[in-house]
C-alpha cells in the first residue's frame, strides 16, 4: 500500500469508531460531520511528514505508526472546524467546499471539533494494545502539540491579546503540529523524538511561509479558501514583513536548513526527498523555481 | 488531606501546567480563562466519587488516582464552557458568576474547552510515569465517556436531532461522566473497571432525575444558573414524564439500587455512606426527606 493510501486507511478506520456502527444508536448529524471535517482529506502533509519520519526510522512497528498518523490528522481537522467559526474566522469555505458550520450549523461544529480531539487521543490510546510505552508518548507529544500554554489552541489564544509575543504565536499556530509530526514518528518507530525536533519546526516555518505568499497572491478557486484573509484579520503574513522575493528567500533557506537538520537514520535520503516533495507542493507555482533548494 | 483539598491540589496542579509558569510565554486571557472555568469549582461530585471508589478499591497508588479525579473534573468543566456556548444554552450564568463566554468572549470560551479537554488527556499522560498501564487504561475510559458516539459529545449531539433516543441521550450527556468515575476510580486502583459500570450508571440517572427536580422547582438563586431550561429548550425532564412525586420515587429506586450494586471490596461500607451523602446534596431540600435511602 503507498502513503496515501495507508494514511486514508488510517484515517477511515478511526473515524468509523467514532462514527459508530449501523447497530450503534449514535446522533446521525454529528457522526455525518466527523467524516464531513475528514473526508476527502487536504494534502494530508502532517501524517504525510510523519509516517515518513516513522519509515526513515525502520517503522517497525506499522500499526502504531498508522494511529499516531489518523491522531495527528484527526486533530488537524478538528482545529481547521473550530477556526473556521463564525467566532473566529468565520469561513464559509474549506477544502473547496462549505465549512463544517455551513453544511450543518454551528453547534454541530463545535461538537465536531470537540470529537474529533477526543478521537484523536482515543486512536492513540488503543495504539496501546501494540506498545503501551509508545502510545503514551506519543499521546504526552500531541497534548502538547495542541493544548495550552505552547499547542494550537495557545496560537489561536494569541490572536485574542492586544500584545502578540509572535514567535510563540507561530511557533504554536503552525509550527507546534509540524513538530509533533516528526517528533510522532520517530516515538512511533521507537527511536527518541527530541532530535527530531528541529527538523518539525523548520518544516512548520516554511509552511508558515508558504502560506503567507499564498494567502497574499493566490485566488480563492486555487487555495479552496479564501484569499487574502491575513490582510482582512490584522494577521501578521511574511510577505508584508519582508516583500515577495524576501519572502521566497526566507523560504528557501528554511527549506535548507530543514533538510540539513535531518537525523542520521537509515532513510535519511528519501526523506530529504519528500521533504523537498512537500516544499514544491506548498510553494505557489510561479515562485517554485525560485525557491527550490 | 481531606478528600476536598486533595482534589482541589490536583486539579490545580493540572491547571498549573496548562497555564504555564510566570516565564511562559502563553496567551494571558486564554491562561486565566482556563482557571476562571475551573475555579471555584461546583461539588466536584465526579472526582469525588472517582476518588471515593479508589479509596473503596485500597487507592494503592494515590498520585495515580489524583490525576484521574483532576482530569475527571477539567474534562466536565470543559463540557460546561462549550455548553454555555450562545449556540447551545447562551447561558450567562454559571456557578453563580458569568459564563466563560460572559467573562470573557466566545473566542476564549471555545479555545477554554478545547484547551480543558485536551489537558485532561495530559494529565492521564503524565500519570504514567507512575503507572503507565493505568493511564492508558484511564485514557481509554475518558475518550469514550466524552467523545462518540457514546460520550458527553454525543449526548450534546442528540440535541440536535429530531428524532431522539432518549435513553442514548440521558446515557451519553450525564451518565457517560458518571460512569467514568466509578470505572476510572477502580482503575486507578489497579482494579478492573466493568463490575463498577453499574454503581456509575445508576448514580448518572439519580443526577439526572435530581436536576432534572431542580430545574422544574429551584431559583436561579439556588441553584447558581438560571432555572427552567429545559422547558424553554424543549428538553426531556422527569417532572414532566412523571409528575413531582413519581420522579421523587424514581430518584429513590435509582439511589437504593447504586447503593445495592456497589461491588463488595475493603471500602464498601464507606462508599454506600458517601453515594448517600451526594444523594443529600443532590437532592433538593423540600424533597430531601421523601428521597432518603
Amino acid at each position: 500500500m503507498g502513503m496515501s493510501d495507508r494514511i486514508e486507511t488510517a484515517v477511515r478506520a478511526a473515524l468509523a469508531r467514532g462514527q459508530g456502527g449501523p447497530d450503534t444508536a449514535a446522533p446521525a448529524q454529528l457522526s455525518g460531520a466527523l467524516g464531513y471535517a475528514c473526508l476527502p482529506g487536504g494534502a494530508r502533509i502532517r501524517p504525510r511528514i510523519l509516517t515518513a519520519v516513522a519509515s526513515a526510522c525502520g517503522d517497525s512497528k506499522p500499526a502504531v505508526t498508522d494511529s499516531a498518523a489518523a491522531a495527528l490528522e484527526l486533530m488537524h481537522c478538528a482545529s481547521l472546524a473550530h477556526d473556521d467559526l463564525p467566532c473566529f474566522d468565520d469561513a464559509a469555505v474549506r477544502r473547496g467546499k462549505p465549512s463544517v458550520h455551513r453544511a450543518y450549523d454551528e453547534p454541530i461544529a463545535v461538537l465536531t471539533g470537540d470529537a474529533l480531539i477526543i478521537l484523536s487521543f482515543e486512536t492513540l490510546a488503543r495504539a496501546a494494545a501494540h506498545d503501551p510505552m509508545r502510545a503514551v508518548g506519543l499521546i504526552e507529544i500531541l497534548t502538547r502539540a495542541s493544548g495550552m500554554p505552547h499547542g494550537i489552541c495557545a496560537g489561536q489564544g494569541w490572536e485574542s491579546e492586544t500584545e502578540i509575543d509572535l514567535s510563540a504565536y507561530h511557533r504554536a499556530k503552525t509550527g507546534a503540529l509540524f513538530v509533533a509530526a516528526t517528533q510522532m514518528g520517530a516515538t512511533a518507530a521507537g527511536e527518541d523524538p527530541e532530535p527530531w525536533t528541529e527538523l518539525g519546526a523548520r518544516i512548520g516555518e516554511a509552511f508558515q511561509v508558504a502560506d503567507d505568499l499564498r494567502d497574499a497572491f493566490d485566488s480563492e478557486a486555487s487555495l479552496g479558501k479564501p484569499a487574502g484573509q491575513d490582510a482582512v484579520h490584522s494577521r501578521p503574513n511574511a510577505v508584508q514583513e519582508l516583500g515577495k522575493t524576501g519572502a521566497i528567500e526566507r523560504l528557501r533557506d528554511i527549506l535548507a536548513g530543514a533538510i540539513a537538520s535531518i537525523p542520521s537514520c537509515p532513510g535519511e535520503a528519501a526523506l530529504a526527498q519528500m521533504v523537498r516533495w512537500q516544499a514544491e507542493r506548498l510553494t505557489p507555482a510561479w515562485a517554485a523555481s525560485a525557491a527550490r533548494v
